[in-house]
């Protein structure tokens, strides 16, 4: 026993060192998209790669091969969701995973995609789809060996959506989503043809920008987001990146003519960085003091994004402080107005942009397309086609360009392919547990309209952030709720606020 | 000759990757200092740690010590002040040094000297040397052991001072600090004496800090920082850190009652920055690329802050701008009230405080104390009492307490004994370059006057930035100037421009 404890314990320190690694990888990361001066890009990549390498090295070291051996049948793994068990269970998850990648693959890999990201801005610029095919086309092909490489029950794509949302199946998404989709067509086809409709000329008035940035950033902390352990800074894309147990930092950006922008911005990577620091900080660096997965982080921004800061409750406190924040914008708007403002659904091109219903449509039409370029079942070629089919389909409008189309995301072109349905599975467990929450902690309405954030803060910290990985997404959601991952309580939450505001249902 | 190529190849690709982990270092030292959350520093203590140690395992590899040995006597070290001869011999040198350092002393010294700078802080803050007294004590003693084992020829202290000025000896440094102490004590009783002096009360009144900074940073682009490659940002101890080849940035802090500060701060820094902008990028991490010396470094800031900045020239063309900025505070300032109040001299107790006379009084006294303890002719407990003599003696005032005294500075505690002369050392070159650059460039007053300071930003990058460690800093004086090391230059500019604003000499 006292040999397996020496064992762990290097394990467990070995891993802690390679998370370190990668922490100062963030740091850089974080610089690079914040501060760092125009000129110094390029020696910059030479540093993350330096890095990436050096934590890639640690991951694949043969010692953690044979360090996990001797743990994996031991008394450590007795609690199978227990921390030791854990530790033991998702490194070997990680160091199999990478072990049966050729080193030539990963390589291929990183510079494919290094080109494919270059030519995706160029194409996306030049509304030019033809340039980026040919890369692409390699990116999907390597993207086919990898799955073949990992290895997959049924289906190749099974193997892709495993790194983002460890354990899920394709065919269960592809379940949930589909009766998401069925439910969601006719109710946005229903918004869009009532009668009454929002005023959302509101919120493209003028909110200076001084204001929207100190709003934010109370309203940040009003929801739990800790300064202390954290801050806020404008960059290009929005994120949130952790890069160390007291160290979590958030990004948005600013139109003074578009309120929503920055203000949901906010909220949604308060709440991914609410879960980074709601993680057991003595675990930093270990599976159990890990997130579970994209789709369960997602859960988290959007619950503060959508459930609580498009909620009426959440305007019944805010309004009034707002109101005095843009006087001059917002005095002759009343809260029934402005709530309806900001939750006009309507169809659009441009995914980042829209609304809480539609927005999972997008998400669907890029699962099934990139679901069908990993099997093989449609060309890149073929690719802009089948997008302007999917968006006449599910949302009765047709992009009048690629750049605007097919070409609007990154993620195809960084090799980011089963990304997308973490998305979509963040809104489904966010509605999953913010009824849950509800029935737990009582009328959150009610304390959402008194300011008070707390009780719910602390609800998601003790049921999803305190276990870290000790489960896979789908057990904890069993486990919080009692139901299996459904498009029901998502539905319902939709239905429930939107079919009165637009007089339908 | 093939062979010795590969090895050479090999010698600089494994500099450069140290130099690579050590410019992340600075990314995160950067950071850790303008933007990282309160609570981050324990872990991000712990990063840096992990990457000085795997910088240090870098240049400490033996195989260095074998690709040395097979360079040395090739052809590569023929022409002595080329790239390779310079790479070979900086290399070497430094591989040296870090051998001959026991391990058990390394990490002797890094708990010390993390201690001692704890320890500072308190007792800086609580007026209490006796507490600092113990640590300060061990360091001195750990710094004893450390001369020892790098060895030295005349004095211990040459082995320390080495550190920070490469090849520069105590007993040089102590004959020209000597007769500059000689002729500036003299110099600051006549000027103390005068009965015309400045009226510094208009340095007080309100300078708005955005426009402070606004200004700052448009006075560091016209003389020559590239904000392309580089940045200003705010911090409580202002810096110049270089974090690769195209990345260098400065720091500074602003009082709005101070206005010396900030805009000497920026100037100052900004020579920094300059220099190391003016490297030769291609040899980013090799010692060609490097700079020479800590005296260098500190002539470059030193030279725009005090021979362009406090000039009188610099503000013909710089006051009627600053006029228009600060309009409220200096509509009934002339310019020569202004330039006049810029140069008071007058002796205080704080160095960072200081003018640019008695600032080297400052340092004389430090340089003189460190000595005795290294050499064993005053022991730690002994300072606080030596420390009011020196300033009695060569500036006429005395600490009402060792907080405004020998706790004044951060570097003994920090473990950093023979860095405080390298700041006249910059004084002192800095003179007798702008002497050079004086005679080479013609009338450099007339170009300043004009806001032309480019011609000298250019003689400097040719003949200083450009050479990198091929040269020692008493070659390169002597290589420019014709002359060795002297305090005549610095002694004949102070008097230039004192003695008729003072009406005195």
């Amino acid at each position: 026993m006292a040999d397996i404890m020496q064992t762990y314990q290097a394990l467990c320190d070995h891993a802690r060192e390679a998370a370190m690694v990668e922490s100062i990888r963030a740091v850089l990361g974080w610089d690079e998209q914040t501060y760092m001066p125009p000129q110094a890009g390029d020696y910059r990549a030479e540093q993350i790669t330096w890095l990436a390498a050096a934590s890639h090295r640690r991951r694949t070291d043969p010692r953690v091969g044979e360090w996990l051996a001797a743990c994996e049948d031991s008394e450590l793994v007795e609690d199978s969701h227990g921390d030791s068990a854990t530790v033991i269970r998702e490194l070997k998850r990680d160091y199999q995973k990478r072990s049966k990648l050729p080193q030539s693959l990963v390589e291929e890999m990183a510079r494919a995609t290094v080109l494919g990201q270059q030519a995706w801005v160029q194409a996306r610029k030049d509304d030019d789809f033809a340039s980026f095919s040919p890369v692409l086309t390699q990116i999907i092909d390597l993207k086919r060996q990898q799955a073949e490489a990992v290895g997959y029950e049924e289906s190749p794509y099974d193997a892709l959506l495993d790194d983002y949302e460890p354990g899920e199946t394709t065919a269960n998404v592809h379940r949930v989503l589909s009766s998401l989709r069925e439910d969601l067509v006719p109710l946005v086809a229903a918004i869009a043809e009532s009668s009454t409709q929002p005023e959302v000329e509101i919120l493209s008035r003028s909110y200076p920008v001084a204001l929207q940035k100190q709003l934010g950033e109370q309203v940040s902390a009003q929801i739990g987001f800790d300064f202390q352990r954290g801050r806020l800074d404008v960059t290009h894309h929005p994120f949130c990146s952790g890069m160390g147990p007291f160290d979590c930092r958030i990004t948005t950006r600013y139109d003074e003519h578009f309120f929503p922008m920055a203000f949901f911005g906010i909220l949604h990577e308060s709440g991914h960085g609410i879960y980074d620091q709601g993680l057991r900080t003595d675990f930093y660096g270990l599976p159990p003091g890990e997130f579970i997965s994209l789709g369960i982080h997602e859960s988290q921004s959007r619950m503060w994004e959508n459930q609580v800061g498009r909620g009426r409750a959440f305007w019944q406190y805010m309004f009034p402080t707002l109101q005095e924040t843009f006087a001059s914008a917002l005095t002759d708007v009343t809260l029934d107005q402005f709530y309806f403002a900001l939750n006009e659904v309507r169809p659009s091109l441009i995914r980042v942009e829209a609304d809480e219903v539609t927005y999972n449509l997008h998400i669907i039409i890029r699962f099934e397309l990139e679901q069908a370029l990993i099997q093989g079942d449609l060309q890149v070629p073929d690719l802009p086609a089948a997008w302007r089919e999917k968006y006449r389909e599910f949302l009765g409008i047709e992009p009048p360009s690629d750049a605007d189309g097919v070409l609007q995301d990154i993620h195809w072109g960084a090799g980011l392919i089963g990304y997308f349905p973490t998305y979509s599975l963040g809104n489904l467990y966010s509605a999953q547990f913010f009824a849950q929450a509800t029935e737990d902690l009582g009328d959150l309405e009610d304390m959402f309209s008194r300011g008070e954030f707390m009780p719910l803060k602390h609800w998601l910290q003790e049921k999803i952030h305190q276990p870290g990985k000790c489960y896979r997404a789908s057990e904890l959601v069993e486990r919080i709720t009692g139901q299996p991952l459904s498009h029901e309580p998502l539905l319902a939450y939709l239905r429930a606020k939107l079919e009165p505001l637009y007089g339908i249902g």
